[in-house]
């Protein structure tokens, strides 16, 4: 077994300061194409596979029962900032079930988008669950449930919508889950091996080989998140700048504690990878290198540059140091 | 050479899901008692050597001269956060010597401690250069500076100021550094080996068989710390709290990306750590530890176990992960 592959680093004034490591596996539907690290090591997908927890809302019949565009879906797909564009959305979204706030079991969050939180302060008033980065995701369980008839708290692990949720999850990456814990917005999350969740993503890349209920389930949900970046995180984020650098020709999702996955479509291609001590700072840049080298994306362009090569700007100005994927690893490698 | 020793982990459900790796070692007047990782890995101390950077202010004579107490020592080697307490004694400091806040050169900083930062936006006022957390590191060379009769960017490399400060950090170290780089406040950080200052650090603990003047120098340095430790950092931070339980037995103090050192001068025993990946969520949790295993601290008291065991509430008040000390490492380990 592989141990973590040294994958990004800050340099200080040329001179290494920290190190993240972590593991990294491209597959197509033939098999792996590249991997650093351990592919077989156990994670938590955390948020990153918030896609294939949507493939029951869209395979159930339940979104077009209920009406979903295509910016529902993507908003299913986010980790979204509590911006309007989000909050409104999901408001609407529930309103049209008759359903509200309080039907929602993810807990409030404060927003991160400036202008909803500065908003929240003068008004005053308190964030609440449509506020929660995964309110979307929820609202597609809620609508999940309705067609399904199951109980109130739809979170719990054998309730109806979280076993076709699991049934999805590992029907896509090929593996019994061997574990699961609750995430933030307290939804059972089932860990996979980095290689089974990069395998997941080869298909929804390519689903042409699934059921062609999931094979089309699959396609809407990417191409929603790739139609709108900004719904599925919001401005400033990693998930919607890299999205909108691809422009159509990736979609790529983030999860906690240093999780990124992508999908790419023109060329059948899933990537997962894991930063082992959690930082998401490194799995961004992991992110944007491995999108440079699959050729999505443009090194030079600054949604993209910003993550490959973040100069550390100190308080008077100076640029004191700089992180970057490393050379081994990334920028000197050949395309994949 | 060893590689770096997993120290902290997250985990969700009792499953792994992040790691944290990293060099510690321990030392007292004869040498190493404990160590993980690479002792002789080269690390940026940051701002951990403080009071190593602080030594040629007292040594000089400057500190008495210009009349300082312990209580401006104690914020010679703080990196605070811009709270009353830390602005107002580094304004007051510099007005007696007949400077201001234009003679710093560390840059502005938005103040961490709530208050400050509320008060700035309500007047509204921007941040100077007081707020920086190193503002009285920065105070102290202006002080330096004053004695020597140096020019004003103190700053610089080669400045008397800051070849005063390399001297006393190479001989305690005893090791010439190989490398510097510019920290956040535009003062030169010099590179040393983690080993070599934690032995800098036994000799802080114990500097008796340090000359007279260093050995004075350093006694009131570690003692100013032990005295004020809300000086040295601030409410809510580990410094502060931990210094505060060990209530006279250690003086700690954190750097930036994943530094921590200790001195426990009853014991003669000095430590410095470093987090691989720079997250101090890892450097606090491995030093609480450590402090804990050395007899320093209790484990019970919550201004350590808040460190020791960082519970992960969700947003719905589960507790969903928690964060923890290798146990291999440290909770089960002897007493040192």
């Amino acid at each position: 077994m592989n141990d973590a592959a040294k994958l990004v680093e800050l340099r200080r004034n040329g001179i290494l300061e920290s190190t993240h490591r972590g593991h990294v596996v491209v597959c197509d539907a033939g098999g792996v194409i590249a991997e650093w690290g351990n592919p077989a090591e156990v994670i938590f997908p955390r948020s990153s596979c918030k896609m294939l927890q949507a493939l029951p809302l869209v395979e159930s019949g339940a979104a077009d029962a209920a009406g979903l565009g295509v910016n529902h879906l993507a908003l299913s797909c986010a980790s979204h900032q509590g911006a309007h564009i989000h909050t409104d959305l999901a408001r609407e979204w529930l309103a049209g079930l008759g359903l509200g706030e309080s039907d929602l079991r993810c807990g409030p969050q404060v927003p991160n988008d400036f202008e909803a939180r500065a908003l929240l302060k003068e008004k005053p008033e308190s964030p609440c669950q449509f506020h929660n980065n995964c309110s979307g995701k929820h609202s597609g369980f809620l609508t999940l449930n309705m067609h399904l008839g199951g109980g109130a708290d739809y979170i719990e692990i054998d309730h109806p919508v979280q076993l076709a949720v699991k049934e999805a999850f590992e029907d896509m990456t090929e593996a019994e889950s061997l574990g699961w814990g609750i995430d933030g917005c307290s939804a059972p999350n089932f860990t996979c091996e980095v290689g089974h969740l990069a395998r997941a993503m080869a298909k929804m890349a390519q689903p042409e080989k699934l059921g062609a209920t999931r094979a089309a389930a699959a396609k809407r949900l990417v191409q929603a998140m790739m139609t709108h970046p900004l719904l599925v995180a919001g401005e400033g984020r990693a998930c919607s700048a890299l999205m909108a650098a691809a422009n159509g020709r990736a979609a790529v999702k983030t999860g906690a504690e240093g999780v990124f996955v992508a999908i790419l479509p023109e060329r059948g291609i899933g990537v997962a990878l894991k930063i082992e001590d959690g930082n998401s700072r490194a799995s961004e840049a992991a992110m944007a290198a491995l999108l440079v080298r699959l050729g999505v994306v443009d090194a030079a362009d600054p949604r993209v540059a910003r993550y490959l090569h973040r100069p550390d700007i100190n308080r008077r100005g100076i640029k004191a140091a700089e992180f970057n994927v490393t050379e081994e690893v990334f920028a000197q490698g050949r395309p994949l």
